[in-house]
């Protein structure tokens, strides 16, 4: 590839981004759209839909820009929360390393590389990209130091880096802890594997045993009821109730915005019998029929954060299988069909998911290889010889070559989060936070060996080494540097065009607009708002980290084009944050330590790869010098894994007791412990569980004051 | 190897093994050499040594067999702790399995190998041991089912056994938990990671912190003081007061034991005062000199049990690096000189202990490789040329391939135990049972990667196979029946060889020798008493089940020599722990999960290696057939290790709550925790420190009746 072409795709893509940008600046004024764009406002504030024409509305405008822009890291926490944080950080940690990265190896590496060997000079625009690649240096050449020093460069500033980060948020998940004071899930502890016996329902063993060995601080429990029939009623009931609520609402309320807002009260007031009666059905009424649906589990409820915690670390009976205790997920976090899971068949689903994962991980090479296959379309032909027939013809050859694998690719890529978040809920996590962290982790894995350690592999090596290297290291030594081209042109086109599309929220406007022109139904809050994909989006950013680590000292020309996408990400992330998701639950910040251990992955990787380098371009001294710097970046690793991990898995005792003490001095206790036994409800209406808006507190809040003031809108906090 | 020759030497490693046990039954008998096979007993009572000549004394007899035999599981219990229980478990299992499977392959397998082939027969005494294995059996044979078959009856046999055998364990470990009621660790905390603070000592910050956050459980701490410096004052004392002691008692003393032991008592006494000085400075002398020598780790005792394990548990404050908490090991059991490294050390210690072990794990095998290479002369001497003048002599050849070999390995052999001992020491274990069950660990991944794939692929492979065959299938397919013929040969000469080795205790034998005649000193208590080694027998024994599961189905004439051995070790360990090794520490029961998972290991290979023989004989389908099994295998695996192995590393919460509602309604609280202040001591004389006889209780008793009622003699519970 040409410097020129690689300069003009840049180009093309930079077009495309900046029209989808203003597009994105135009529909978001829309009325219409807001449910698509303002998901996460609505949840909190019904917007008059003003309906007036006005020109500006149609006239692109950077506003959005400056507003992401703008935004504290406070704000940013306080309407995603500290997982939101995380991902911000995790934006700025990348822009801040490789536009040190880039400045390096820009200044020193590319001259080098440029000018590393004797050879015809083109124009610099006619200049192959390998020019600007380690692939040019000579063998043996003392240059070569100069790319172990930006190494040791990179690494140093990387780790240091991520020291201040996790630092910070560690900081933060502290304050978080402190700061969420009314927060249920800390005076509950979930109990799983509950004995079964024949004389007592479960609720009478959970009395007894908590009565027993927690005399002093257990406060009352609440029973998990099996999901299935009870559930199935409820949905059913919530299901009649909706169809009941929209038929009037079409005749009489229209558009006027004032109605509007009564209806969504009426809605939900309408289903407030309902809630109440299942409330009524399960504190009361301990008749035959709800016994028998009673599961083996039960969220305890204790009279203080330490003495749940206390209960729920540990074993507590002499089987390991019974009365299995964890902190309870909070309760907009609850995820009660897992919960009603025999523990004893959890460590089987676990092993099968397992293994599905990593089959579908191994094995999707397969298609990777495939489409890849397509690329080299002569070699496929001389594998299968009936297949010549078709691919002479030159309109059918361009787009097997030109825009299938791509197609192909990215639709498959597209159902692996949703397979990986399937996987997850299989595995029976108890929360949803943590079904989409385990999501995350899967779908990282799959991200990293599919796409990167998939196209050096199968791409690049079948096409040109197979035949002279079966060694690993030389491999990756080889195939590396020749696939620097084929990331940055994904950088660019991928990296770029999914942030247009997040932005754009294709699927939503689809929706939208099936909705009102299809089913020509004007509400489209049915729709329903959106939870952040972390599952998707953290991995796709470790990504393109990965690449950046991995090229930034063979291929240094990846650097510029990382920084605009991660500079566009960072804006468009933030945006999507305040405006688009709703934030119903969080893990509390735990996606930093997967952050932090894919960046030290991606960074050892480097180190191998340009030792492996090295060591073929004959310069075993600096190769062997790498040696240290991985070591070092291990023991790190380690360090910081003994210095912060422990406070993303365990809640420190000492915050706890703090907590209690200053709640008891002022009285609150009794006040939180009324709270508490309400504040779980299992089973919900099914519209409410679709993400229905909660009642709202101001009625008369206008769509330009959501834009202007977007700091004074009430947060809303999971209560 | 001819059959015959097998049998030979299986009739010569008996001969020797009668000779020596007959040699044993006489030396235990003789007064002088009570201290080296009566160490646990003089641990308790000083016996009084009988000088008269007896006839009877000179007659071999079988009596300690018939000790050994009758002894209960209770007794072993009272004497060795429930690890001896779990050590006498494991060789209960190897040998009720191994006659399960020496029935069936013996009877059904064994014949079908020996008529497996046409072949030319000699008498069966003349034919070679490989017509038995089942390299004899033709390709592509139906026999092989029957092999097949043993596999999965010996696989289900071994996972009901194991199944069983952890459930009864459990059961003890529980057992074990309440019955040591008055056992001080349960109420101490170790704290390590102190903060330091400038204007507190230590002491000072623990009595803040734990009167802070724990207000109505703490009791009082210890601060462990850095060793050193105080450690050998207190030491230096000892060795003076001991040769002062010693003087005395030869000159006046003799060899009356009343004398003897007033001795005894009078050089306890004298150490006394020196021991209440030590706690006196430790208690009241808070002045100038000690805080100095105060470490970042404290003993912290809590008013009960239950309060004791809450504190253990979880994370105590902000920094997880500091005030880390752990439940206490018994007095007894401390590591006093590695409590006090700095916890912050302690992560790149085992990181450091890791790779050396790793390391030494790994290139043991060159040594291993050198030594089976001079057996093959004939290779050797092509290799280097200039050996061949040396090596043409005969008797320097005979020399060279008959004894050099297993002379150094079984030097080599040696002196691993100790280099991991020492590696487990580094690692920073905080207790003496913990650093002993990691050396275990090591010593076993040692054991299973140097002698059994060591010979496997150095041995034999590199003898016929290497050129042959790549596949490490297809090798481990080949070489491992080929090597049955070494392993059994090694189950007569290391294993039973090791077991008269251990019941003669040539080395205690040697050290009573040498006091005696060369030091003419008749006083050999100094020798000391040594506590059981479990980190060299437990994996020797768990190396012999893994070559019978591996060879069971492929070359079953092993399982005999093995069932031999078992029985033997059975007789003669009960024998060790009864009359020889004290125990003033123990796991608990913790050696029991490594036994398990190794022997799950031995299963899987030797399933692995059935597949890949039945491969190799071109029967695909017996070969699929075993899968099915490995997966069963591995789920067994992964229920056991939820099922029980909880137990084996927590203490249930129900079971401390129930000991102290029943310490609190007996009234002994008071009396505990009076006790508890003085439990620990860390500065004891060296002569304390080295084994020296607890002050006895029983001046009288007689060496017969040490041998006649071993159940009335008083049990040594660590106080």
């Amino acid at each position: 590839m040409k410097l020129a072409a690689l300069l003009t795709s840049a180009g093309v893509n930079t077009a495309v981004c900046v029209v989808l940008f203003s597009l994105y600046s135009v529909l978001r004024k829309q009325p219409s759209f807001v449910n698509v764009y303002f998901g996460a406002k609505i949840a909190q504030v019904r917007a008059r839909q003003q309906d007036a024409f006005r020109f500006d509305r149609f006239v692109p405008s950077p506003s959005w820009i400056l507003k992401a822009w703008e935004t504290s890291d406070e704000e940013i926490s306080a309407t995603g929360g500290l997982d939101a944080v995380v991902f911000v950080r995790m934006i700025v940690f990348s822009f801040r390393i490789f536009s040190i990265a880039a400045i390096v190896c820009n200044f020193l590496v590319l001259p080098l590389n440029y000018f590393g060997k004797e050879m015809q000079r083109h124009q610099i625009p006619a200049e192959t990209l390998e020019v600007f690649t380690i692939v040019n240096v000579e063998e043996g050449s003392r240059w070569l130091w100069a790319h172990c020093f930006a190494l040791y460069l990179i690494s140093c500033c990387a780790c240091f880096l991520l020291y201040l980060e996790y630092k910070s948020i560690s900081r933060m998940r502290l304050a978080y802890f402190t700061s969420s004071v009314s927060n249920p899930s800390y005076f509950t502890v979930l109990v799983r594997a509950i004995p079964w016996s024949r004389q007592e329902s479960y609720s009478g063993t959970v009395t007894r045993f908590f009565t027993n060995f927690y005399a002093s601080s257990y406060l009352s429990h609440q029973i998990v009821y099996r999901s299935g029939s009870v559930q199935k009623l409820v949905t059913d009931a919530g299901k009649m109730c909706k169809m009941l609520k929209l038929t009037p609402r079409e005749l009489h309320c229209g558009s006027s915005s004032m109605r509007c807002g009564l209806c969504g009260t009426t809605a939900s007031f309408s289903m407030l019998p309902m809630e109440a009666e299942t409330d009524k059905g399960r504190s009361d009424f301990d008749g035959s029929d709800l016994r028998k649906k009673e599961s083996a589990a039960a969220l305890v409820f204790f009279r203080n954060r330490y003495a749940a915690l206390v209960a729920s670390q540990g074993l507590q009976s002499r089987n390991p299988m019974s009365w299995v205790t964890d902190l309870s997920p909070e309760p907009d976090d609850m995820y009660w069909s897992n919960i009603c899971v025999p523990y004893r068949l959890l460590w089987i689903r676990k092993i099968a998911i397992l293994v599905a994962s990593m089959a579908l991980v191994a094995f999707f090479i397969v298609p990777v290889s495939l489409t890849q296959g397509l690329v080299h379309l002569d070699k496929l032909q001389k594998t299968f010889p009936f297949l010549r027939g078709i691919l002479q013809r030159k309109a059918m050859s361009q787009l097997a070559t030109g825009y299938l694998p791509s197609v192909v690719l990215i639709i498959f890529m597209y159902m692996v989060p949703p397979i990986m978040l399937l996987f997850s809920t299989m595995e029976g996590s108890i929360s949803r936070s943590d079904r989409k962290r385990s999501a995350c982790i899967k779908v990282l894995c799959f991200f990293i060996w599919n796409v990167f350690f998939g196209n050096i592999l199968s791409g690049s090596v079948i096409e040109r080494f197979s035949k002279f290297f079966k060694d690993v290291k030389n491999l990756l030594a080889m195939a590396v540097p020749s696939t620097a081209t084929f990331f940055m042109t994904y950088v660019l086109t991928s990296g770029w065009a999914s942030l247009s599309c997040e932005l754009m929220q294709p699927f939503g406007l689809l929706c939208n607009l099936f909705y009102r022109f299809v089913l020509r139904n004007k509400d489209v809050s049915t729709y329903g708002t959106l939870t952040f994909p972390y599952h998707t989006e953290v991995p796709r950013i470790l990504l393109f980290g990965l690449f950046g680590f991995v090229y930034s000292t063979l291929s240094p020309l990846i650097l510029p084009f990382l920084l605009v996408y991660l500079s566009l990400a960072y804006l468009v992330y933030r945006n999507q944050i305040l405006n688009v998701y709703v934030t119903k639950y969080q893990t509390g910040g735990t996606y930093w330590p997967i952050v932090h251990n894919t960046t030290i992955f991606s960074m050892v990787l480097m180190q191998i790869i340009a030792m492996a380098v090295f060591g073929l371009k004959k310069s075993t001294v600096a190769s062997s010098f790498v040696i240290p710097l991985i070591i070092l970046t291990l023991l790190f690793n380690e360090y910081c894994r003994q210095r912060f991990q422990p406070l993303f898995k365990h809640i420190p005792a000492q915050i706890l007791i703090e907590m209690d003490r200053q709640d008891e001095q002022n009285g609150k206790m009794k006040e939180i412990h009324q709270k508490l036994t309400s504040a779980y409800t299992q089973f919900k209406s099914s519209s409410l569980m679709l993400g229905d808006p909660v009642p709202p507190s101001h009625n008369n809040c206008r769509l330009e004051d959501l834009e202007i003031n977007p700091g004074k809108i009430p947060v809303h906090h999971p209560s």
